[in-house]
């Protein structure tokens, strides 16, 4: 692969526990973003699991290669000015330290709920099972969660609306990026002839 | 992910018997494409390996699921405006059917060299080993490579030199896109601030 990297889009991964809400800011992040025709793709982890790492379980060592995979293509779309909307739990810091060095354009984004209220949500059912032992390894109950120590947003989902907390990220990202840069690299209308 | 597909760049698919050529071609396509301009990444078989498949073995139901995560990968950058070169064997006919499907703009290049010509080569000693029953399932010895029926290109490298397989390649790809629409998706000078 060719490392030409002047054309670099970012990725944005949404971290945090289940039910914390990263789906759902992301979702609305890539409407409106979209909306603005920019360049996005969604990497959901759910999503991914299916089509490239449904070989994998929840142990720290699958997790890992789970995150490196979409990591990986992350990596090729952001530097071929995507912008890349990753949502993850990925609870280990040194696995997400290891893709922010790799990925180099990466904007960590904590989505930041308290397990009570992720557990009182249970839009999946899971902490319901996994406080029923039907469910193993699952972050947060019998499974560890590193909080980021520095992340470039922190979102808080107890108390900020959806709508509150997709702004903050598309803030962030539009001041991260020279407007005119953000032009040039994102714009479809750009890209689509006719 | 969005289903946008008004960006699309082109999947340029190398098929072939190991060692039949498919990475030499296209690093010279490679080459050739970049310092023209456009935006490309390399999916080499053997790396993606690495990266995204290293849990995957050499029986069809794998090296299907092998091409299907490569398909995704591709598919991916694709619609977003890159131009992707992948080499690997995928010696049947209804994987790469169903890739050629789920991709749209996808050039299937049939690397075709005689197995006499491939294990005379043997550049990465395989086919004494696959002789020798020291690996087993391997293509054109013990596996079976269904040659592709109605290819976009053929390179016929017994008797072609690299350049003038990698020559046919690129002619077909700027006769098949317009070139206002090459020079609109494809070409990095645009998409470069400053």
């Amino acid at each position: 692969m060719n490392q030409a990297k002047d054309c670099s889009g970012m990725t944005i991964w949404f971290t945090g526990l289940s039910g914390a809400g990263k789906t759902t800011i992301s979702q609305v992040v890539e409407r409106a973003l979209t909306s603005e025709g920019y360049k996005i793709e969604k990497l959901d982890g759910d999503i991914v699991r299916q089509f490239l790492t449904k070989d994998l379980g929840f142990s720290k060592a699958d997790r890992d290669e789970n995150l490196r995979r979409i990591s990986f293509v992350a990596n090729l779309l952001t530097r071929n000015g995507v912008i890349v909307l990753v949502s993850a739990i990925s609870p280990y810091r040194d696995i997400r330290a290891e893709i922010r060095q790799n990925i180099g354009q990466f904007i960590e984004v904590y989505v930041n709920a308290s397990l009570e209220t992720c557990e009182k949500r249970d839009v999946k059912g899971l902490y319901r099972k996994a406080r029923a032992n039907e469910i193993k390894n699952f972050t947060g109950i019998d499974d560890p969660y590193e909080p980021p120590l520095n992340p470039e947003v922190t979102c808080y989902t107890d108390c900020e609306s959806v709508d509150e907390s997709a702004a903050k990220v598309i803030k962030y990202l539009k001041q991260r990026i020279p407007p005119n840069l953000i032009q040039k690299l994102f714009k479809r209308t750009d890209l689509v002839a006719s």
